[in-house]
């Protein structure tokens, strides 16, 4: 008998993750070891090593990242904001506990201030001893690591970021509040007169209906507004989608783009925002205009 | 107790179909109704109609084609090809027994002859009957169903067809040889001087080693050849790739599509030979070319 939650289970003598927080469909990952277990005051935290995606982050049961794929959403979610902004100076991070967003925004000279707000102090610790492939070990001096709520932190803030980068979990327990309208409108009023945000914004083929509507909150908040999707093999569905609000800017510059990406190159960056046509259809009623 | 295959389960009094075709990661799906279930020759076929995905083709447990999806591999194994070759006459599909590509190639007005050889009937009945979401109940007189092994016909077939889409299976069991160069030999001769062809290579992320060895196999003997791919929801790892060999056209012409699609737009076709800088530097080793 072990004490680990019931969703890490021995079947024949192996290890197996069972996410089992969607109805309809579970996924089983073979797990060669159980790297870390502990609990914070906010959820399960457990590093896996995996058979097929190799360390993996996994809270309450569900996979996060991991080693083999959370280098796509970590650039997805960085680098399109960072060669959109002209100058970007100080860029916030709100969640992205795992270290991955901070280390590709790191990885831009300009950048001269990078502020983490993440509840969990144990994600950070954890990642960046246990999760190298995706924290890089972060250790960059530009990075404050504010352990806060960040709902609760750009209540505070006025006109100060040049770009506000919303890496949240499922919009499920406390996170739903990172989807709603009355947070854009607080990450609107810390951003800079030529600001700009991205969020993730869930699945365009199983969670449309959050896509949608963060498009419509972001849409009446900023100037400018647009969805961009990839694929993250680990999340439901394969398609994922990010949403950008803009102030001012939104012209994507692909020769601002870094040299050290796995996923993301000048291609990526410039067609990124170019939607299937099912999808194209069901924004096109969503937002006052379709192109960024 | 059931007569149903041991993928078909009943858990606490709900269907389940639990794939189970790879070593080290299980998915799961909820299943609302059995359709229909019966053995042929070659397998055991069942039309499941599950909660997420609608109905959905399972052939030996493994999941095919689903109403929700299936449209996305159909439209990009079809609609690429078409808007290459600028008068496609003659198109021999090879496998697809489900007839969501016959469907996509019968939407070209020009498209005078469509064989399409697959060597089990009762794919093409059952997805005639059950799966009218991917078949769209297909009858179209252009559309020819040949009943035999495709490996075996391609052989006595030369310079005959304008485009070849390959639609086949797994390269587990008989599927192998259509992964071998021998069928790509036989695919080439069979084809119009100025012919051109596309197969489905598999995952590039779990099963790069078959992209890559596709790509390898074209690229000896064709003029050009080239990678391109898009995303499937219910294929493991989302990402899903396709390989083009053509003897003289490279051009994608996007004023060529037509009108009814529900994923494929100009968009989509001119940039899905953009492959992300991991797979771009992989496969760059591989081909004599980059760009089609």
């Amino acid at each position: 008998m072990s004490n680990y939650p019931e969703y890490l289970q021995k079947i024949n003598g192996e290890w197996w993750l069972i996410e089992d927080e969607r109805e309809n469909m579970k996924v089983s990952y073979r797990i060669k070891d159980v790297i870390i277990s502990e609990s914070s005051p906010f959820q399960q935290l457990m590093i896996l090593d995996s058979y097929d995606f190799g360390r993996m982050l996994v809270l309450d049961g569900a996979v996060q990242t991991t080693s083999i794929d959370g280098h796509i959403y970590n650039e997805m979610i960085s680098h399109v904001p960072l060669c959109i902004h002209p100058n970007p100076k100080r860029v916030l991070i709100i969640g992205g506990g795992d270290c991955g967003v901070a280390r590709e925004v790191a990885k831009y000279d300009q950048v001269e201030q990078i502020d983490m707000v993440e509840i969990d102090e144990a994600v950070v610790r954890l990642c960046k001893e246990h999760l190298p492939e995706v924290s890089g070990n972060l250790s960059d001096p530009r990075v404050h690591f504010i352990y806060k709520d960040g709902i609760q932190f750009v209540k505070e803030v006025e006109d100060f970021y040049d770009v506000i980068i919303v890496d949240s979990s499922d919009p499920v327990g406390p996170a739903v509040q990172l989807f709603e309208k009355s947070f854009y409108e607080n990450i609107h009023r810390a951003l800079k007169t030529d600001g700009l945000m991205v969020c993730q914004s869930q699945s365009p083929l199983f969670h449309q209906h959050v896509t949608k509507q963060t498009l419509t909150h972001i849409d009446q908040l900023f100037e400018h507004s647009q969805v961009y999707i990839t694929t993250v093999p680990t999340y439901p569905g394969g398609f994922w989608s990010f949403t950008l609000g803009s102030k001012k800017y939104t012209e994507v510059y692909p020769q601002s783009l870094v040299k050290q990406t796995q996923f993301v190159n000048q291609e990526v960056l410039q067609h990124c925002f170019e939607l299937p046509e099912f999808l194209r259809r069901e924004l096109q009623k969503t937002s006052k205009q379709t192109t960024i």
